[in-house]
């Protein structure tokens, strides 16, 4: 480039651009090359491996200078490599100089961890939300989270889109005409059990309380069904579907207690340590999930449905660059 | 004095020495008398009032240098200006040198605007926080927060105390032997009532779905209830009642489904807008309380029990000033 | 929606637009659609009000994802509601991704406690400054600061408007021809009259200074006039008025001193505790004051003058938002 | 040492002690000496020295880990390489685990530029503030700051040390029976002036008024003296003599006025550019100042008084390792 | 606890004690048992664990309020696992109140990683610094940094560790009276053979020059020896080896250019990836390594020799905790 | 300007330009002018001057609102006085509100201060990059850093440019024929020499090693020559020349054992304390630099070549102001 081709009026004014950039972890390429194409984007290729100890590497392979950042990552298992491996992304854009880093943490790690449930314990929730400051991110978009005050840990612009229309709009058309109860697997998740039966449009809610017998506080807790579950279909939603085993708890409960079927629906299907095969043997009549951790290939359950959240996270994604409203998509929730 | 005084030894090394202050803001003398009492200390003199145009002004009468400070006040109302002395305080501490600075907030202010319930709101409680680090204070102590995940707001140390204990011990007793039925007044109070429960060995809870018509959805909720309370004393309880709408409402609703009784327990009184009226007339039988909060002197209200908060602060101050331990004054919790 | 409706140019890259956004707290509204009307904008439609216990609300009707938004507010009394008021809106802001927040303080609060008068005091003004930069304001707007040191109490850009011109070109036709007399009222303003004596063209000036008798050290002060007044007009100058003891006390001690006539003039008005019938007795001609602060509708003070700081207020936005100069707007101060 | 020697009780728990440890920079040896004697201590030894190409270095000879740090140095002449060099002893503190680190400025640095008096200025005054602060210092000390407001700049503890009693308890024997007039060289003086008036019990004061000719507005300024000087003795206070000039000029006009004496008082004597030649030709009486910044040995300026300001270092010093009380020094003030 | 049993006295007032704690994560107990047996205190009980999903937790099973914690873990593989399981314990330990935390990474992660070697690179080890501040951490101490600039990139103190006396120690008295070349194994440790050559009393020292062919740029590179080995030991000396492949080169490079016998030295083992075979198979004679990283058990490999790391560390520590020189412990250095 | 003047689609909405300004500071016009010229700019026009006390004023003389700065600023003696005003430049940026600021060192200040060689040594060139942020830089621009690893200091992004194909360029037509070997003149340039061989087609390296007597360990140290130079062209390669001794005396001892003619290059020409004569003397044949920094008019040094790092400068400036690529001009590295 010889210098005399700079115009002076271009290199003393111009006109502000600006290009959004996707970028993707290593865990969940199928939600990344989804949201890619629901964008109308390619990802931004990069070079990302592990060194022979375990250390994660991460280069891109163009410049990333003064662009709209998106880092989209799945912080499934391993959790805490896929966790670094995205700070370290974001740590690299930093210092290459992109405008601004919205890191897409689809599933929010940690979120359970989100208060001491006793003395001496961690608030890892809050520290997550630390890291990703620290390392660089302005922004941070994530899915129902565990808890809505989450949205607090993170200083900095948070936008947390709600999953549970579009596992409603699966439901409804399904098992339309049938006497729905909408149950909480367990007391925090009243709440969420409200939201679904205002969207359902108005049925009866019901939650499982656990309780210990007072004579033998060390035996281990039975599920007493609260509310009316009798000749009911009873939908259980939850936020995530780890081990399967509350899904699993509260099918037999509320079949045991005289529901006629039992369907289970949740956001984040973490289904670990055989969790698939828990839930295809407990009785339940379908699992409803999205895909915002990646889902075995062939789970061996077959009952569960799996919706994609890609074309969720890519409308949010143009809102965001686009400074548009993400509370537009949620009618002013969110 | 005269320089030549000063031992060399004096001027080089010496034992650090930890001196105890407690410092409180004007809203809520009483309490501050109390915990002053039980703590054995008195509280440490100062000037404070407002100038003409309503700006708060803090002065203390006695050097503060080097002291282990503990900053109470009570935000009652008018809830801004006591919040703002506070930090005012907090800042008058830092500039003297005070060694540390624990802020108690026996009830902590904008606690409900924990999250952003629809899209383009604050998350106040997070702002409370990032204010009082800002001030300089290094510790938070606090009662009952309405969600547990406001610990995780403060980056620092947390004291999260538990009242319900003290509220349990006094209800125990006067209502030995009846068939109590522990209620949840909304949908996010279940895992409460699932604590209380558990506490009085074992009792059954209910909880009172709000739900609207869904052919008049801008008509009033009305409370359905779920669970069984019929023939039973059923104990409605929640973390502050405020105008005593919610347990007023409840106790009708309980009443017209069959409860023999209806009691009220809550940590903290905010009782604005003619709250003791309205819980005198609604058929509650009792209402339990503490005194986070200043509570009326003549409150119209002869069902009004208030139990003092002092000795438990008074405890954990002490705990925290001696680096004992504040966890185990809750066997374990907090 | 439809996602295949975006145009992949579209998502990728775009021209960066800016847009104005005004927002006001509730103190102040005719402040606040003048200044509107002025930049030919109107104002961002929200909600705001406090709950029952005094905790303050506030959500914003529309998007506001990506604006320059300017957040005006009136620090009038109750100081600390509107201060905190003001904080709210810009955490808010903060967090529905706002992409640059400046605070309009027309009348700093806490000015007058900019350092430490005696030991143990707070330094309130950095406080506010702190607390403004915490809730996540980029930038301060301010008009005649009480110590033009505050500018260094904020980690960013202030632009600190002078009103000095607005009152002098206000005073000057009315009192053409007289002999004029700066006057400081105490002796920190004493600056203040020398750019107004400069201003006025090279008048002389004086001051009052506040002595205490030797032999009676505790009796009360007493204004002594310092500099020559005998048979001229005195304009005292001050940056606000508050109760009004200062400017009466002056204008009492001026007319006994041989003072043909005084007028008084300041940039705000606070006008606490019976300023008015204050200055309306004391003999002062005229006082002449601006808007930044609410003044009474009918203050029974017939000497009253208030000029409209909007415009001042207006220019000065236009100029930060369209990257112009606001020194240029004062002759290169400010 | 054998790891066997270590008694697990002393490893696990002990006292803890404090020492008290003096640094100083290399501008003003005699100062550091007189402060360390009069605290009874020795200063710690260290090679500071430059490299070839002007770059400082530090390092201390001794173990600091875990002392009370105070880092004296005078930011005399070059005063970028003085502040740069106690900026980098903050750091190798810092680094080298010092417990608190106390900068001790007597004359603090670029003082005067504590606003922008013009578009486009720094604040460097509040820039050096961050400075000391992002290099690790936990308080700052320092002698009468040109304005009290610079207080609030440093984020932590300042002790703002008084010389004026020190000042004034060596002009009252000398000039016992005169009549007194204090005298404020320029407007921002006035309130300096009022505080020497009430300790002298009751003097008058006067002031110079900088004016320029309206017709000649580019002409220098003279200065109209305001107030009663005719056959008066004239005490011109001020808080730093820089070139002299200000002195000089004030001198001469009060004698032009009428003034039977002229002497002058300052806390800081920079005393650059010939400056006291300038002193000694004005016509003045006397000069006192304080050390703060280093005296030339041989001034030329017979009228020159210095009064030592290790006294004062050292009490103050003293009390904020002891956890005393520093406003005591000074009758609540400070 | 009756609170009248408080002496007024004691919670007033009291002596500051210190309690020294060492905690260690999962990743190398036998190091952490070690460190403890030479500091003569117990490690402090905890609970830590995944959970299904791959969450680490962990709650401390004591008080720990108030004492000087350690907190050890090795960055072992899977790294970034214990990475985070340290940032978790660091955040429980802030939030349990903790007085001082001092991090205790015997081999600090990502190191090498210390700079952008190409554009768009991270630079994790600054991440790693500023991800452990974040967290909590007031201290770091490690040994060995494979740049000693690591140090800066932490803001507080870093205890910088040497191990080469230790590794030195041992081989000194093994090879006494041997001709000895010291051997860098790439140009970025010729410095560190310049080290170890003084310290063997002024050996030669030689580097392997990693050369390309010009005319195949791509081919791989071959080791060109530069320095004197023929008939020589050589000891190869490096900070840490990981897969074996640079001692192995090293070796084969060496040996064929006519050294007598070749060694190697250490004080990291990664030992990643069939390391030891890797060196079991070279021809190396023998291999010295510290404990900083676990060691396979039964590793396979003869010719290696491990030396514990457990002494150096606790003196470190002692010194740290009571507040001693760690400096003097390398004669001046670190 | 009237209000009425302003268009309400102007004053709301508008396209976003970006405008480039280039500030210097007062050591090293030439290249500031010559950087100005091959950008196509002019410099932005300040006043910069110090007060009499030596403190730095600057004072900008157009409107930076909004524009994106560039501020270079040659750390040449006096080293400590330029930082501060280039750090004071950053501040009066910051507080007129340019929207972005990059610090533009060509030669980074204090470099080789980068670790603590001894303990309770400061890290300066850490400290110099937190001050850099502290005062409001945004990012660092910067040529050939002492050590890569500094890059990570600075806590944002840092563009690093590189000379050595400058110098080379210069270096290759000139000796082409020859048989070079490069030549690190110590242990920390070895990594140098060897980019330095693989651009010049695979040389040969060698290295200077620094030896003591090890019975005369107080002795000065010798350089012994490791690696092959006889009769060869030998390129001593360097980051820095300062003194000039290390070339000195690298010169006599390669040409002592039997180099046949020896030439060196380095980036930085700090030129300090008679360099240029000793270069002159020493035998070298010729010295290759960069204008980093100022070279002296008539350095008395006929073996002198000086070549512009300006337009390296201007193209990098030119891409980051563009959004293009740095990394670009470098084949990937930087």
């Amino acid at each position: 480039m010889a210098l005399t081709d700079l115009a002076p009026t271009r290199t003393r004014t111009g006109t502000v651009t600006k290009r959004l950039r996707l970028f993707a972890g290593r865990a969940h390429p199928a939600l990344a090359d989804s949201v890619a194409a629901h964008l109308g984007v390619r990802l931004t290729p990069q070079s990302a491996y592990e060194f022979a100890n375990g250390e994660v590497f991460v280069r891109f392979a163009e410049s990333v200078r003064g662009c709209d950042a998106f880092v989209l990552h799945a912080t499934a298992a391993p959790i805490d490599q896929w966790l670094l491996e995205q700070l370290i992304m974001v740590d690299a854009l930093k210092r290459a100089s992109a405008k601004r880093i919205t890191v897409v943490m689809p599933c929010y790690p940690y979120a359970r961890q989100d208060h001491k449930h006793r003395g001496r314990e961690p608030v890892t929730a809050r520290l997550v939300a630390d890291l990703v400051r620290t390392a660089g991110a302005d922004r941070v978009m994530t899915v129902d989270l565990h808890a809505a005050q989450i949205q607090g840990f993170f200083d900095g612009p948070v936008d947390h889109l709600l999953a549970h229309t579009l596992l409603a709009d699966h439901i409804q058309p399904h098992y339309r005409g049938r006497d729905i109860t909408v149950v909480a697997p367990d007391a925090g998740r009243v709440r969420l059990a409200e939201k679904w039966a205002d969207h359902l449009g108005g049925t009866p809610i019901a939650f499982l309380h656990k309780t210990r017998d007072p004579r033998h506080p060390d035996a281990t807790t039975t599920n007493r069904v609260v509310g009316e579950v009798t000749g009911r279909l009873c939908v259980v939603v939850d936020d995530m579907i780890d081990t399967g085993h509350t899904v699993a708890d509260a099918t037999r409960a509320l079949l045991a207690t005289g529901a006629t079927e039992v369907i289970a629906t949740a956001t984040h299907g973490v289904l670990s340590h055989g969790a698939t095969a828990r839930l295809a043997a407990c009785g339940v009549g379908e699992v409803v999930l999205t895909d915002t951790l990646p889902i075995p290939e062939d789970p061996h359950c077959p009952q569960l449905t799996v919706l994609s959240i890609a074309p969720l996270l890519a409308r949010a994604i143009h809102e965001v660059f686009d400074d548009g409203s993400v509370t537009s998509l949620f009618d002013g929730h969110a």
